[in-house]
């Protein structure tokens, strides 16, 4: 990702994101009912590394798997470079752990930007509380043996029904995490930034009484007259 | 509604609510599975207008038909009447938005009381920040356009399974919301205020040990000289 | 309980009591989804004592059924004897309430530990405040009656999809709340409580800098000399 | 029940019956969403005997707990008695078989009449070739071990979230399976054998070419005298 | 409808004008999850005329509503046009029927061309046994008055999650429903008639051994030639 | 396959495989709620050829990718081996369908044993007149591309919550489908087998009105002379 296109996209949100992908005809891009662990954390922004749970047939999946260094999950967390973020295909099933608490601190150490899984996570009051950039349905404490099985690293999957391939640039903030297909990262961000400011422009506008016909969307041309005195004003 | 009505209702539960309503029959008025925006925002309290959405049909939803006053969304949001509550029947499909920040800003400034829908919000960090009762199901960053088309305003509509008439008594508190049909509103506020003050009661009474039999319902007459006495001693 | 269970299982989270009760064949004793009302409760330790709920029939379920002291919801809450965890069947319909503020206050006072139900408290706000353990799927105003009728109590049931015996050892904390089988109580605590020295010593590690593979789980044996210098160390 | 309540009964439609019984607030006697095993097989009437299950412990649920004869299961398949209807609570989950083919024809041999759970059976296509009334909501291969432990036999029972007694009067047709309250057996049956004349009659006008409007209800006065010789002129 | 349009639908299968809507860009088209009462009933086709349900609030729900001639529900099946299909949106609720064999008896013998609901029928068998085009999710035996007032005629629906319009073309098979926009009933009837040429074609093909790399689709310029013989042959 | 195990599994059914695995600890192979498209269709039974599905992103969804020979749906079918069954992961999303009556054709033309899929099959009455086994979860119009992207072939793979691996033997009966490990099939077989004789002599001894304590399970020393005589009477 261009060092433009990350600036630019971590000052916009998931909901302008969407909505610059609508335009260009992607309907699903956003993951579907995963919820920040800590409203406090940072936005969530890298490329995705992704891991994905199989079913756990019982004799595959006994304690002593873990001790295997090749064990996909356990790869998967050593071997997701920094900056990235991993994304898990949990099928959506919340029933058994994507990961806990050491597995997601070892990310965070290892210069990770941040997890989402479509299930759930473990030891989620200790992952809120580290500051991290982490994404789930909601917290769930069995082990991930129970229900999952790590399968195969950094291949397409979908997590929350949205498609997610090796290199998409995941974004997430309070609303979410969508992903945004990597060929269009530079031009979503641009235009991503541009909205963003017609839309602080807006809400301040309608902060101040002003109604929304004509402003927004800006069908008044003199709605685009005051945006830019105020971007000039703002430096924006 | 009367303002002795309003006056009452403020200081009541949709927990009391529900039960007064119960007691004549009327089982599902609560909206079921929608949730404040944030946990200090003020109690709801209005008149309900109705937005109803239908599924999206692709053509007729592009982003350009914001450029249109008469859309239903857009207009419903200017014509909301001050003090009323803007409840939306999203068909319980929060997949994408039903409106986000700079349209409930608008609502907020405008006078209108707060805003209800069984879908998502988009912006929900910036809408939990307004201080302005809203509920919905869950945050959803996607343009509504991706999956709701506003298409009747005002018009009797379900919310979370529940019926809800223009003109109906809405109150929502911590628990979530409740529509009070509008011809009883006025003796629902009243005997909800009634039970209010006997819940305190009794609730202290709990609170310093006592025992729910006979207290809670005040099966025991003692119960109600003591509660007698509680009220005057307490003005209520 | 023994005093030395009990002691441990405080200090220990439901996702390692997980996995000890995983390595012994057990996959669904964690009650799915439900949720801790206050984020600060205290943890959530004691016995299981039950309540099953059915579906109301109407005229069974007046509002006057209350006034009647052998009413199942009634008698249970004086009867859960100190110490104990209240566990509600609600068939995980939480569309009307399994409980109120008044009745879990009253639990809170007669020494109960804590109360769960897989369907939802109404009055959620003040029990949230009462710094008292309970756990539900979510909100829920409408009275019980609405849905729910009681009809057994201390009998087994299941609760979030998991099975509850009475007498079962309830623990629960941010992730969620889990059903230790009575007779297992004692090992289950002290393997979990070793368990948890072995995890503190991990995370430890890994907050400084070091990687999984050797150390989670413990196959080098460099892992298992480093705790059992950092045991000393530690007082662990 | 009695022999005229019985023969009454076998004659009527379960949307008949909801109708008479909604007409006295009664509203989720229907068991929802299960499923006649062929649609070939007799009308299924008779008292409900009722089996309860809970999530299966899987300490307590090997295949040995069968060798018990006390074993709730095969326990209340010998203890129903001939003319009951066996009603199980298998918490609307159908991942694992209620009841199999070997169980359902010993039942039938018994002279029960006929079976009734919200969740499986296994060994579907024998239990649907046996003509013998039977109610689930989808096949289901697993042995019931695997996920639900039999717990208590003849007890008050939620079944597809309607609530039944030991003892209600269970019916079933195409549409499904409604159960009567054991005191109203009597009224709704002479009421629905009456309805059911009516709206036969009404059929076959409206076969006829009729309209509805005063017809269906009747409230044209000329429909009921033409009722009235319509039942003359067919003995009803 | 034109005739031509309406004689070419009759022989598309819902699959195919899918595809069609597919490549225009509408994806949301089928009726999700409504099944047809018979396997042997008649293809569905007619433009749509709908019937909008909400939630039923009990005090205005009581069997006599039907007295009243306006009552949408029992107005609706009088005005439906003869050619026309019966569209109800029932909000994917089938615990109360959406209609029932009377007044689907009425619709067919008024000449209307078939009825779909996203919830349930009542009276089921004697539906699938008219031999008339009837769509619903499964049997449902409660009155309507349970759970859905009938509150909009002929108004813009959603009915299994399908955008439905006044007017669109309704056309029915085995695998359920699909609405076709109005404005494209000709050009898709025109394409889809096309399409099923060349499947009719390939499928014999393929039944005769063929591979189906440049049979389907037809990139190999030999399968165009073929299939130009084909339709010599074949007169299509 | 042996041709000895592939014998005795075409004589035994799903339940009775189920529990052969149970025994061994293994609880979830059974594909859940997939059914088989005509209840009349042969036995299902090969080894798993798979193929996956994730969410289909719009960019790399249009119908012109079929032109591509490499396209994993279309290879997949040419590619499955004679006698295997093809499996796909269709993320228990049956909204667009998995195949249609071409494709499935085709495999059918080629030897392959049968098709499942946990979605659903468009053109369903042509594949359920095939005389093939094939099940979905229900029909579905929609092509695929709406909503499934082929990704994988003959990868592991999750079918209805059960886990997949290429090469396990796939059994399915009107009951449904069951994934048997690949490595225990002949003792499965073998055992499910002698289950089977069994059973087939406890059906006939039922139905003969002999109760179930003693004969089923065979606690009784009798029941297994008996079974010893019956065996030998009917050459099992």
């Amino acid at each position: 990702m261009k060092t433009e296109t990350r600036d630019r996209l971590r000052t916009v949100s998931t909901a302008t994101v969407a909505t610059a992908l609508f335009k260009r005809g992607f309907r699903i891009q956003m993951i579907q009912d995963v919820h920040p662990l800590s409203p406090d954390q940072p936005v969530l922004l890298g490329e995705a590394f992704t891991l994905r749970y199989m079913p756990a047939r019982e004799d595959l999946n006994t304690l002593d798997v873990f001790r295997d260094r090749g064990h996909p999950q356990r790869k998967a967390i050593e071997d997701c470079p920094p900056g990235a973020v991993m994304v898990m295909d949990s099928r959506k099933d919340a029933r058994a752990a994507s990961a806990g608490a050491i597995l997601v601190t070892r990310l965070m150490k290892r210069g990770v930007a941040g997890v989402v899984t479509d299930g759930g996570f473990r030891d989620s009051a200790e992952i809120a509380a580290l500051g991290f950039p982490a994404y789930h349905h909601r917290p769930s404490a069995p082990t991930n043996l129970t229900l999952h099985q790590a399968i195969d690293i950094n291949v397409p999957i979908g997590c929350g029904d949205a498609p997610v391939f090796p290199g998409d640039v995941i974004l997430g903030d309070r609303d979410g995490v969508i992903a945004i297909p990597a060929h269009l990262a530079d031009e979503i961000a641009a235009e991503a930034f541009e909205m963003t400011a017609y839309e602080d422009f807006a809400t301040e506008r309608v902060q101040a009484g002003q109604g929304i016909f004509g402003l927004y969307p800006a069908t008044d041309p003199k709605s685009l007259e005051d945006f830019a005195a105020w971007r000039k004003q703002n430096n924006r």
